[in-house]
């Protein structure tokens, strides 16, 4: 099969020095990791549901923050407001403080996609690699560091002082490394944060991550002409960067 | 011979989470490094004698950023504004812009102590391992690459906009990792870092590095009560925490 970026590519890749990663979803498996750990804590309980209920407030959680509803808040602290919602509802009210504190901090145990670890490691040979996420910093390095993800560094919503898609985000890693946002490719599983990047000036490249979402709930993928380039995973984005 | 960190240990390392690191002179060698530099690309100068002046005008920039004399500044720009300074004084005015922004990024390509990168792999398996220095994320980031320095996280003055010895960035790092003061541990070759760190409730390790200054100018290294340990160098250090 041809890859798609052949159709899409409209970026001069050689202008790219920094690699800025999405993380939930992009390179970690948030659903799979949180239903597998709900099985083994929790097994009376949809594991599914409950990574898909908890995944459902994050973005109305973080628009009541830009909305200036809520002060800045770290993701930490929404995701515990969205538990906090979501344990009468699935029968887990019972729980102890530290019950709760640990379950919130499955979000610093995410594992990775099955190419992910390998393939930052190729492309951290030609390119500075960061995260840029909506998880705050501490969050990102206790999960990295678990996860053997070896980022160049680790920059944050909480750096910036603003959720994605909030142009800041993406100019900012621009303005931190110095270099103009052509220079920058935001690597992503999600149109709308492609599309805010695009905005700023950055490159871009969609990955397929049509399990996302659970097994039984396949995504679609199908590559779009507005991002450079489109990939199966992130070892097809590394050959098609030539690393 | 017994480390000194027998007589002066005060804290307790088995409450360590992070190991924040000072940069300059802690981890790489800037006297060397720019030295070395100088040497290849203008041997008429006395490299000794302009990386000591370039570095003795960083301390005084900083003070005019924190005064408010000067607005918030970068380092890669203070090192600009000293060395447009330093230029005149060294026979080096003829220098075109391209030339004095390939220079001034020398500390971009500082080089790691020997010890470096293998103690910090050591020390990495066991703890967080961050850089807390005046050098900006940039900086940081394109020299730890090129060194080779397996961060978990690069934390900066550019993050805390303040410049150490400010409280801010001793408790930034607690706050970011959402720690206690004294789960964070400061290793850095200066007293006056080690003391403002340690007036916030951080732990403290003081590390040898002897010649800094250069080979023909030897510190005083001699340890001091005040610090939770005393290395001879990163490894030394690796040795006393147990990695």
């Amino acid at each position: 099969m041809n890859s798609p970026s052949i159709q899409n590519a409209q970026g001069d890749h050689r202008a790219i020095q920094v690699l800025a990663f999405d993380i939930f979803g992009t390179v970690v498996d948030w659903h799979g990791s949180i239903q597998k750990e709900m099985a083994e804590l929790y097994p009376q309980v949809d594991g599914d549901a409950f990574a898909l209920a908890w995944r459902k407030g994050y973005q109305p959680a973080m628009a009541r923050v830009m909305q200036g509803e809520l002060p800045w808040t770290l993701i930490d602290d929404l995701h515990r407001l969205i538990l906090d919602g979501l344990l009468p509802e699935f029968g887990l009210d019972h729980l102890s403080e530290a019950q709760k504190k640990y379950l919130n901090r499955v979000w610093h145990r995410l594992q990775p996609w099955p190419d992910t670890v390998e393939a930052l490691h190729r492309l951290k040979q030609k390119y500075i690699l960061c995260t840029l996420s909506n998880g705050n910093v501490n969050l990102l390095t206790r999960m990295s560091k678990s996860a053997g993800l070896p980022w160049d560094c680790i920059l944050s919503a909480e750096v910036f002082h603003a959720y994605k898609p909030d142009p800041k985000t993406y100019l900012g890693v621009a303005r931190i490394f110095d270099v103009a946002p052509h220079a920058v490719m935001l690597v992503a599983a999600h149109h709308d944060d492609l599309e805010g990047a695009k905005a700023c000036g950055l490159q871009t490249a969609y990955v397929e991550r049509p399990q996302e979402l659970g097994l039984g709930r396949p995504k679609d993928v199908s590559p779009r002409a507005a991002h450079d380039l489109h990939a199966h995973d992130l070892n097809d984005l590394a050959n098609q960067l030539g690393c």
